[in-house]
């Protein structure tokens, strides 16, 4: 098995490895901006699938639609440049809805951020699926099959602790910026070349009038193109100094290339007038129309593949990180501490996993049926992020805070006003999933909080004097199923530590008790056998009422120790057959402790089988 | 929770209770027949839909094929008659094969018993809905929901104990019995009034020609009507004296019902040209033509799915049977033996519940897709065991052997055909699975008989010397995660049995460490503390070696005692957050007992969490 483990995922990290390196700003682009470039490729897709209900009329709504997310991204840049002045170390949702909100907004801040980086992954890698297959329609019913596949890659790559910030990861990143700006000038040019844009080659039904409700509703799931724009904000120490500074040209940079890619390709779309076939994206039918159906075209889908498949391993990096923020917090357990054992980060590797599976095999591997769920979490943590800039400004008031003020505010305003657009467009469609887990989430790391909060005190040693009191001698109880060597050897380790020591027996075959009785005679040397009935046929129960008994009898204020014998068997999966009862009897005293006590001590005297 | 169970499951039932009450004839048939009697429901479905690829002309073949089947039921119910006689205190498959036939061949019927038991409860659920949503159309679309509640519904009454040979259970049987025996005649009484058969009423159009493929196929798929007919051999024991005279009585009047029932059903059906809608099953269109569409229909309709699910609920009182003979020929954990923990019994009720669900969600709630997995076990345990009998009677030779001999024959050959017929028609379909999960059965029964049969010598107590040696003085390392209350609780049960005790630390995070050995100084009333670095980040494994390390250089022959201290938090929930790196040193001490060795005891010492 370890060595199975270690052949897949290769050896185990020391920690003096874990200090980043620094980046410099085109490899810190790659590094952070996937998830942001590469949301057009499912953005696009809502605002033409969105705006396709009422056809043609309805599509050349599309260009005005994107302009208005373009500027909504512009806003958004702004504020996060002024996050990056002010949290110099890194400000995330979570840090900066914490710090000027308070307690429960950053929560909320950060129950919403965990489900988005579940829904980054799940949407990206189907929409990673779709921009594939849509370049060899041979897979496109496959769709749900190679999501999971691709998602396989990229956990066991995680498990083996890919390093994400190197130039590997720049190559698909260039690749594909380069490749759609490319595709975008040479459709502009022909755009010239050809003039005004091709009249509709062919009738497109309207099923639906267009309404403003139908407009909105393509802006909220258009919306998810701005997916990512806070990476850089939240990962400014990974640039070289000046930090932030470098932060901000980049993330400049970003937004203008987001804007680009954006505004060039839904601009050709609807020039061209392009319109998909049901097995395509409509990324792929632009593509397919600029540069044809050949090497080209397959290039590109490949590429929208690759940063696709960045932009979802960025979960990987970013799941952990807020687990371990919230842990520090004590709002999770402080085995989700990025620092804690090497295992325990493979388990939220392997969660991670195991959620987006479920998503994508629940909605069958469409991030058309994903989106709905996804613009919600991310408009949340944007508003309350820049509401938390607003009152950071307010309280700090450093040199022309005013304007870093108003900046701040317009981001909140405008994507409050989007929040609440997305979630009652979209409230229906699966929005309400997200609103009642982030409820949930905010519930369960307040449980968790004050749980360590109470517990401090009880583990302090303050007001104990430093002296050890062993307890008086141990009154032993051994539970035993037949008399055996495993019984024997439990025995003897029983009486090496008490001579207290009393056997208990639980009849569940009254015909087999005399047997029991006499072979005790021969082995048992003296040592007591009670004999308890289970007319019940249970096991567990009546061992623990017998300890209960006896600690009632004896009145000496102590439990008695319980030992019992186990089996260690030679293959792995042979302990299913063995050590059951012992299993549950552990599980009823540490589960129903009102009933069982707590204090009592267990002692398991394993006894090896070599067959 | 436990209270909770209580009002949901009721109380535990006293093992003297168990003893089953004998039923007269009556009774005893409503309490073995189910199965058999209500398979009618789905093998009419099967023929009708086998048929009606070929149109009118394939539906002229209902009767005819009707007719193989019912002479196949007259053989097998001759056959039975004589296992009745050769195993008077119950013959099931698995008996009649194990002890005629040989080790494999029982464990090969233990293994399609078991299956088959799972597939009945899943195809008489669907069956089930599929009538009753005939009824009502409305249901229709909602069949696999359905299926899954009326599922829920029978876990919930057997988790209670429901007692299933009663009054109660034969209020349904002879409810459906009744109304159909009442139909069919009010049916003949109409097709004699009305003269010769109804033409046609409406073009069918053929996709398939009527072929022997097809023919085979179908009556591969009708032979679903044989299922249940060997319940009457299995349960001899609850009839009256003379019970074997009485049984044989019951199952020639059960046999006799089948027949009446399938061949009165499909000669109507035939007769008046009856053709299902698509969301109706044939039976219940059949009921429609004779009764009408009003309270009499839907009456049927009930008293159908009622019997289908007494039926499912007969593979809750077969599964464990037959867990539990294999468990006592050791080809199962001990545990599933019937007189185990009740615990047990209801992990055994509730993973039988999760295998159907999991076949009524993968299979669409349509017992027509699940048909083809059915028949397979079925004729399987049926060849077997009427293999069997001919050996038997040829062991034997009692007072007229011979005759019997050729019934068994008969039987055996006629069975065997038609396993053939089925696995080859239905291979593609689905019998591959069972086939294929046979195969892993089988080898996990001999690898858990493999296990316990070297277990025994391992145990035993023959060649050792009925005298105690408590181990010398123990040797005990106490693992501790920080200096706590929880840690000096368990340093002083550590000292109470033992005054060699150390301490060991794991140093994660080597900050912390001068921190810990000043508090130590204070609190450890000089035992002595060892600090062990961890550059993996790892808690476990450097525990571990730890102790490998020191025993190899005490090298005393003995394992230092681990101690472990334990939190019991207050809730449930809470033992989330804590315990879980003393859980991973216990699995891996199972588990990798070849890295670990695995003669370890170790001690967990629980701290009480109050708040």
């Amino acid at each position: 098995m370890s060595r199975l483990r270690e052949l897949l995922l290769g050896h185990p990290l020391p920690t003096f490895k874990s200090g980043e390196t620094r980046l410099d700003n085109v490899r810190a682009l790659a590094a952070l901006s996937p998830d942001a470039l590469s949301s057009i490729a499912y953005a696009n897709q809502e605002i033409y699938l969105g705006l396709l209900a009422a056809g043609w009329v309805g599509l050349n709504f599309s260009l005005p639609i994107a302009l208005a997310i373009a500027a909504l991204l512009a806003i958004l840049t702004l504020s996060y440049a002024q996050t990056i002045l002010a949290y110099p170390a890194g400000g995330g949702s979570y840090t900066v809805a914490k710090e000027n909100l308070g307690r429960l907004p950053g929560l909320i801040a950060a129950a919403a951020l965990l489900i988005d980086y579940v829904l980054t992954a799940a949407v990206s890698l189907t929409a990673g699926t779709a921009a594939i297959a849509s370049a060899f329609p041979s897979l496109w019913p496959q769709r749900t099959a190679l999501a999971l596949v691709l998602l396989t890659i990229i956990t066991v790559a995680n498990l083996r602790g890919l390093r994400e910030s190197g130039t590997l990861v720049a190559i698909p990143v260039y690749l594909f910026v380069f490749s759609y700006l490319a595709m975008i000038a040479y459709g502009l040019g022909r755009a010239l070349i050809e003039g005004t844009g091709t009249l509709p080659a062919a009738a497109l039904p309207a099923t639906e009038p267009i309404t403003v409700v139908l407009i909105l509703h393509t802006f909220s799931s258009g919306c998810t193109a701005l997916t990512g724009v806070e990476a850089i904000s939240n990962g400014i120490t990974i640039f070289k100094t000046p930090e932030a500074r470098n932060a901000r040209l980049t993330l400049a940079v970003m937004a203008v290339l987001m804007g680009v890619l954006l505004l060039g390709s839904i601009g050709l779309t609807q020039h061209f007038g392009v319109v998909a076939g049901s097995e395509e994206t409509i990324l792929s039918a632009l593509a397919r129309r600029i540069v044809g159906s050949g090497f080209p075209h397959v290039f590109i889908q490949v590429a929208t593949l690759l940063i696709l498949l960045v932009a979802a391993n960025t979960s990987y990096v970013g799941f952990p990180r807020v687990s371990d923020l919230l842990a520090k917090d004590l709002y999770l357990p402080h085995q989700l501490s990025s620092l804690g054992d090497r295992l325990v980060f493979s388990n939220g590797i392997v969660l991670l996993s195991a959620l987006v599976s479920v998503l994508i095999v629940i909605f069958g591997g469409d991030s058309h049926a994903l989106i709905p769920l996804f613009a919600v979490g991310v408009f949340l943590a944007f508003t309350l992020s820049q509401i938390g800039m607003v009152i950071h400004w307010w309280r700090l008031r450093g040199s022309g805070w005013q304007w870093k003020l108003v900046f701040n505010g317009v981001g909140a305003i405008t994507t409050a006003i989007t929040l609440l657009v997305v979630a009652v467009s979209k409230f229906l469609d699966g929005a309400w999933i997200v609103a009642l887990l982030i409820v949930v989430l905010v519930f369960a790391f307040r449980a968790v909080e004050h749980h360590y909060r109470l517990l401090r005190p009880q583990l302090s040693l303050s007001g104990l004097q430093p002296s050890i009191h062993p307890p008086p001698l141990q009154r032993v109880v051994l539970a035993m199923s037949g008399v055996h060597r495993g019984v024997i050897k439990a025995l003897e380790f029983a009486c090496s530590i008490s001579d207290n020591v009393t056997v208990v027996y639980v009849e569940l075959d009254p015909g087999k008790t005399d047997h029991i009785r006499q072979q005790w005679l021969i082995w048992g040397q003296g040592v007591p056998l009670v004999v308890v009935p289970s007319p019940y046929r249970s096991v567990v129960g009546p061992i623990l009422d017998f300890l209960e008994q006896t600690d009632r009898e004896h009145d000496d204020g102590q439990q008695a120790v319980l030992v019992m014998p186990e089996f260690i068997p030679r293959h792995g999966w042979q302990n299913l057959l063995h050590n059951q009862t012992a299993w549950m009897i552990r599980v009823a005293l540490f589960y129903q402790r009102r009933k069982y006590g707590s204090g009592r001590v267990i002692i398991d005297v394993p006894f090896q089988l070599d067959r």
